[in-house]
């Protein structure tokens, strides 16, 4: 099981010189088409207990190769009991903060997670042991959100509390604290509609890299909490995130400490094989795990349609507004606009 | 489903600076044993209108590293009709330039791909999106020319289109232009015998990677042209392909446009189990993915048996005269004879 | 089928600067939680004549990045009779040196193998020719060592030959001569308990890095001979092992020659599903694979419990005391205890 994207984002662009490295490589100069993600998953349960979730990422860059393999999730899970309502998680896998960030991508709409909450824990996981509790029916209404087509998140528990090394995920812990993280979330059943509710946040310190004269401390405190809206789309859909927090920032040659803040908020309809939705995105503060964890201002809008025709195929073609910060020094702001474009295969 | 193959270069071999790092990094100085290729292949048809074909290589040398993944094929089909002759390829695939290069090296006698067809397309695929017709008897001639061992090429369809990035496989596209390729190929039945007859070309503009004082433009006319002709080996078999065209090459100090030619011929008779073969290849030309684009001139014959008892193995043993431009400045050119030993495993 | 190790090594930790490299990275200074293995192995009979065993490592480190993917296993056994006593393992396989080298990870009580056998193949395997020869009922005696619990090291063969690049696996060949390797060992059935007796050799030159100002040959010496003794775990085992051998080592900034020898004794007992065991390392030699071959004097006592309430899951705890040659320059050594945990999954 598994699925693949294939992106174009080269159509209309306006300015070559912006770029979202965290989100998408291929936006901006030389993108051309891109594998975005190539992934492959092997799970299962592997006693009434224990159940295992392998899924490695096949179009990862591993230094200037393209095309290598890097892990997302590599984990098992222990159940406590034999509803399965409690459990712990041990390896890495997504760290329980915000929404979208526990949605797959498979099952997102728009092309790209959010800025604001994805600054967080980049690549959404990390190496640790997380508990999750959730009861039964819960489970299944989380399970049907997926199933159903209404964008779920998949079932990380009503409440979720853990540790974890806190570098983001496939990076070398550097420090001797874990981050702790913790989140509750709850989808209520209003009628027919589902709202979920949800809110949390991480504590921990991060080492930033750095590079040239740039300073930085050891370490550095990391803190963040969001809060999560989703109205499901049955057929109207909205969906608003939030968070707050501290972490590092380049400011003037030197690392420290910053507050920072950002959020989304998007609209869709579901009409059908067709989706369609608009999304709107802030950021300002650091970005933690880049060199230097320079500061972003962040403002994005993005428009899309994505059509399902088939189970196994998905396309999306959406116009994107965005001014977003340069990645190099001396970290200027670009606009512009283009045109984005995705085959996604589900297998 | 897959094949590995390991190898031993360095019996009899009379001059340890023969290298040929294209097609085969064991032969010449330091070999040893070799895994050439180590694959494994998930494919199927996730829907009645898209199949899936995803084919990482195990054995790929990733910064200094050996024997790590990296992508070969990672591709959907989207079949525009029910009978399935109509088809949109999208992700990263075989370009449609030749027939060797079509051909899987599973199916391939002599041991590497002649340089000079795959010196167009190192690694013989990129990443875009093609287009693929062929009628559905011929779909099953190409089908049973690779069930009945007579190493054909499988399907590549009759008429082939494509976009592609341009800078070969696994690499990161390096210019705001793709590629474009065509091929029409035909395997008409006369009486018992099979002939293919194909022709094509690609046009598109390449950057070349410089180090040193060597200048480059920002990027150069890459463009080909090739003819095959292949009489399948019912019992005796005879292939031949030449491509002309002009493309980046090191000339004093510079990458300039400059002109290439080059081709193979081969025989091969299919006796029950063995089948022998004699190759000789030709190449005059630049090898744009190399560092500067250096001058290869190359003359090689290669003489081999192939043994292949049961269907979950295959023994190759080859004796090799070989001339060929020794990748490294100032680029002499080395001369030498070896024998080449391979054992293969299909499962 | 495979099987993740998760691990976590900080607690109780008394120096920082006591570290494992070739064991486990994550003892030590900034360590956290780890995924020491992630493996998942595809292996089959794709031929009564032919097997395949193909294992990918997806916690390996490449240039920097954690979680990518390297080889360990990936080879064929071709046997030459029916029975299957008699074959031919071509690819990258295990090095028949020792037992507990042979012994899968997935079974071994101790969290790390020992220095003194190790270091003779880091990763314990290489590139090459392996002949292997048992009788048909001692295949069955090693199949059931392992299956019953009893901490077996699988079939490598009563009488093991082989030829193997040398340089260790994944690692490019660096001289032209292999390695060459013999190996006998027998499980002996007195009564109700079963005591294996071994001993075997290799010899070949090794072609060691070097950084800075080290000087060192072209290529080096590297021999060695071993012997080992197992008493099965029914109720109570015991496993030894002692190596001797003459290999490279860093002397007053130049490589050279130099003795080495060290082993291990280990005591454990059966109980149910917990497993206590109590070992003990010695190694006084060069590392031959790391850079510069640097001298190291290890003296480990681990003490430890192993629980594998289900087949799915295991959980250790260890207390181990060590005295370890710090891995750079000036090489000091250091000394410390540290408690460690590891949760594995079976798959």
């Amino acid at each position: 099981r598994g699925y693949t994207q294939v992106r174009y984002n080269q159509l209309g662009a306006t300015n070559e010189r912006l770029v979202n490295l965290q989100g998408d490589r291929s936006i901006g100069k030389d993108g051309g088409f891109l594998i975005r993600r190539a992934r492959v998953i092997l799970y299962g349960d592997v006693h009434e207990r224990v159940s295992v979730y392998l899924q490695p990422d096949f179009a990862s860059v591993v230094s200037d190769q393209y095309h290598s393999l890097v892990l997302r999730d590599w984990y098992a899970d222990i159940f406590l009991d034999k509803k399965k309502e409690f459990r712990f998680r041990v390896g890495q896998s997504k760290v329980p903060y915000g929404f979208e960030n526990m949605q797959s991508s498979s099952n997102r709409a728009p092309l790209d997670r959010s800025d604001a909450l994805n600054s967080a824990v980049k690549d959404e996981r990390d190496l640790g042991v997380f508990f999750y509790w959730a009861p039964d029916r819960i489970r299944k209404r989380f399970k049907s959100l997926v199933d159903q087509g209404l964008k779920g998140s998949g079932d990380y528990g009503v409440v979720a509390l853990g540790a974890y090394n806190g570098q983001t995920a496939n990076q070398k812990e550097r420090n001797s604290t874990p981050h702790v993280v913790g989140r509750v979330t709850w989808p209520f059943q209003i009628g027919r509609q589902i709202v979920e509710l949800g809110a949390g946040g991480y504590a921990g310190k991060f080492v930033v890299k750095t590079a040239g004269d740039v300073e930085a401390p050891g370490e550095m405190r990391d803190v963040r909490a969001h809060a999560s809206f989703i109205l499901y789309p049955q057929p109207i859909g909205l969906q608003a995130e939030y968070n707050i927090g501290r972490g590092p920032e380049l400011v003037d040659g030197r690392v420290v400490e910053r507050p920072l803040h950002g959020g989304y908020a998007m609209a869709m309809v579901k009409l059908g094989d067709f989706l369609p939705y608009v999304r709107g995105v802030l950021y300002e503060g650091g970005r933690k795990f880049e060199t230097n964890a320079p500061r972003y201002s962040v403002r994005e809008l993005e428009m899309g349609l994505e059509w399902q025709p088939i189970s196994a195929l998905e396309l999306v073609a959406a116009y994107v507004f965005a001014e977003r910060t340069h990645p190099e020094a001396p970290y200027p702001q670009e606009s512009g606009r283009l045109v984005r474009l995705q085959a996604q295969f589900n297998y």
